[in-house]
């Protein structure tokens, strides 16, 4: 399917053009392009951006928003969190997960790296809402043998079924924490990934209790002790990067494994720390963008969390210039480049990951629109979004969302009853 | 004119109910109200909240909007905002008090304390708006006798042109801060307020910097001296309050005024601190909630600026329990009940200063609306906006809006041509 775009503003130049789509890539971009195309967008007060990448999500907790907010973390987690979350079926999942799939398209997001329960009803909607994705196999054992098992033939049967079978979904390992993952089950994970050339998604050194009691148990801190086991590579990804000291800064680029800035979720949660990001660049390391799950958000916006880390990091620098408005736009499509997907700056040849935002008087004037997108847009401005190359989102309806809201509903009123 | 909103969710009772306002304020709340009302607006699908109160602007300033990120502060000013600034005609400022007015109204907003240039326009613009607000009378004399006259002048006329002109618009004082006002126009300023008994706003220990050329200058940190000159009282509001040691903590407690917590601003700006906006609250200090002008932030959505504050003092204090979410939502219309107005809870007897949220993904499910408005909530979300019992926006829409925008963009066009 081929579209064209008409006088629309693109961001990165800041002027009035049309772009012409095909195959999944930005073919052409010019002025009065003169194409035939099956699909014509009129752009006309329309800001042109590239699409965002979530790259630490727990999709599903959309269920949760809002149900548990103001807790400390271990009441949250055992009074609230975990209670609700054993009663989850899989067609909960399944509904909870279509229903953030909504919330990202309409807030400019094509591609999110999830780690949750019942794989088989996150694919589906994952793939229903044709969206790209990095699902990856949730482990937890909490260091019980029997468990451990359970998780590597429950991984292996996942990775047979759902491997190859959608181009748009990458299939990851999800080995939770070193908090919640024995080393068996640390060292099988990293064992798939390297035999299956994937990913792997794991939270790293959030809290300062995690290291002290990686420390306490292993004679490691967290990196040192990932490492050990063959975890750290050039696709782990790791959530948070908060509690990082110069060696393991190092470490981490020594091996090119890829850091993940969640700011929001780690200033609602008080984590106390922030993740040294102006140090893991000097070293080179690569850096990406995730909002975290909804219920420590409370939204998946990415516009949202591209300001909240342009500010955290300003302020933690004490510098206003780092970083700068590109940069965090880099960071938020980082994820594309993760996948070797090109969306650098909505080039000819550029994948066709793209949204249109309305123009409003929260983003006008138009003085710089990278500006505008980082420091004063909101994602509910996204108007249309493309993913390779195919529409998701018109004039902000998505296909069927009345019916995925409807069932969203059904799921709430019984889970909660 | 009386207003029957029906059918519509009831953040704070988290139920669909009816309202009926009529004289300015909420007179019924109740199920299925068979009254007759001027307007009737069909609440369906939509979430009444209370307005907010955003307490810290510079509205004129949405001209500069992503005009000059990214820079250290005083090149900020010195290249950049200086320069245009001395080139804004009273038109300018009257199309840009218009355009931000647009802005805070789509993001819920009805109410702003302001400080900015050609006050003849300002107080037009927000007239013609129908807002509320403090305009204050600013004045700069950079420690020159003679524009310190010019201003004492300047600023009298204004009080005779417009103190008792219009019931929504208080005229207050706007000396700018220790580093920018002598100790005459500060005890001008202060002597002028007492005798019209109105508000004094002024910016507070923003910087380390203006702390210490403070100490270095009058041998004393800001509040002290400032107390010293007559300037602290209990409608005088300090905006940003960064840098505040326990004595003057509870310096601020005695005198009663009130703290303008702004952390958007603050975090871009890198100006390395905290509001201790706790340590304020143990010791009785009254807080309110404001964005900073648009070129340091940039946008006038205060549903954003609840989250920061939210997630930047649990951050701070280490602990996710404090703030919460109706304590965020009380600071963010603080504002009314600094001006005498009861906006509690939107209870009956209540101000009618409110607005209706559409329904959208980012904000659902509703385990707590209140949760939902500072956490996940974006302004841009609005729907209606009542202000003192008349409404300023239908459906997205206010009366004369593309009048506005089309002269604002002429202004853009000239100034930056």
């Amino acid at each position: 399917m081929s579209i064209l775009i008409k006088n629309v503003i693109h961001s990165f130049k800041n002027e009035k053009i049309d772009v012409f789509v095909d195959k999944g890539k930005i073919k052409k971009i010019g002025k009065n392009l003169d194409i035939q195309a099956d699909k014509v967008i009129d752009g006309t007060d329309k800001i042109l951006y590239p699409a965002l990448a979530n790259m630490h999500t727990h999709a599903a907790m959309v269920l949760f928003k809002g149900y548990a907010d103001d807790l400390k973390l271990m009441e949250w987690l055992q009074t609230k969190i975990w209670p609700i979350e054993s009663k989850l079926t899989e067609e909960d999942v399944y509904w909870g997960t279509k229903f953030a799939c909504l919330e990202m398209i309409k807030t400019g997001t094509t591609l999110f790296n999830d780690m949750y329960w019942h794989f088989d009803a996150c694919f589906q909607a994952v793939e229903e809402m044709g969206m790209r994705a990095i699902l990856n196999a949730v482990m937890i054992d909490m260091f019980d043998i029997e468990r451990q098992k359970f998780n590597e033939k429950r991984t292996l049967e996942i990775f047979d079924k759902y491997y190859e079978k959608n181009p748009l979904i990458k299939v990851g390992l999800g080995p939770h924490a070193v908090y919640t993952v024995s080393d068996k089950g640390l060292r099988f994970a990293a064992e798939l990934r390297k035999e299956k050339d994937t990913y792997l998604h794991i939270h790293l050194s959030e809290t300062l209790t995690e290291v002290e009691e990686c420390v306490k148990k292993t004679g490691k801190r967290p990196p040192e002790y990932l490492d050990e086991l063959g975890v750290l590579t050039d696709k782990t990804l790791l959530a948070h990067c908060i509690w990082l000291n110069p060696k393991e800064i190092n470490l981490l680029a020594e091996r090119n494994s890829i850091a993940i800035h969640t700011p929001i979720s780690n200033m609602k949660l008080a984590v106390g720390g922030i993740m040294p990001k102006k140090e893991l660049r000097e070293k080179g390391v690569r850096i990406c963008l995730g909002t975290d799950g909804a219920a420590s958000n409370n939204n998946l916006d990415m516009t949202e969390e591209m300001k909240v880390a342009a500010i955290l990091q300003k302020w933690r620098n004490n510098d206003a210039e780092i970083p700068n408005a590109y940069d965090v736009v880099y960071r938020a499509t980082e994820g594309f480049r993760i996948l070797g997907l090109n969306v650098n700056k909505l080039e000819e040849g550029d994948t066709a990951d793209f949204i249109l935002l309305k123009m409003h008087e929260t983003i006008t004037p138009l003085h710089n629109p990278i500006s505008n997108f980082v420091y004063a847009a909101s994602g509910i401005l996204t108007d249309t979004v493309v993913c390779n190359g195919k529409v998701l989102m018109e004039n902000g309806h998505i296909k069927g969302e009345e019916e995925i809201k409807e069932n969203f509903f059904k799921v709430i009123n019984r889970l909660f009853a």
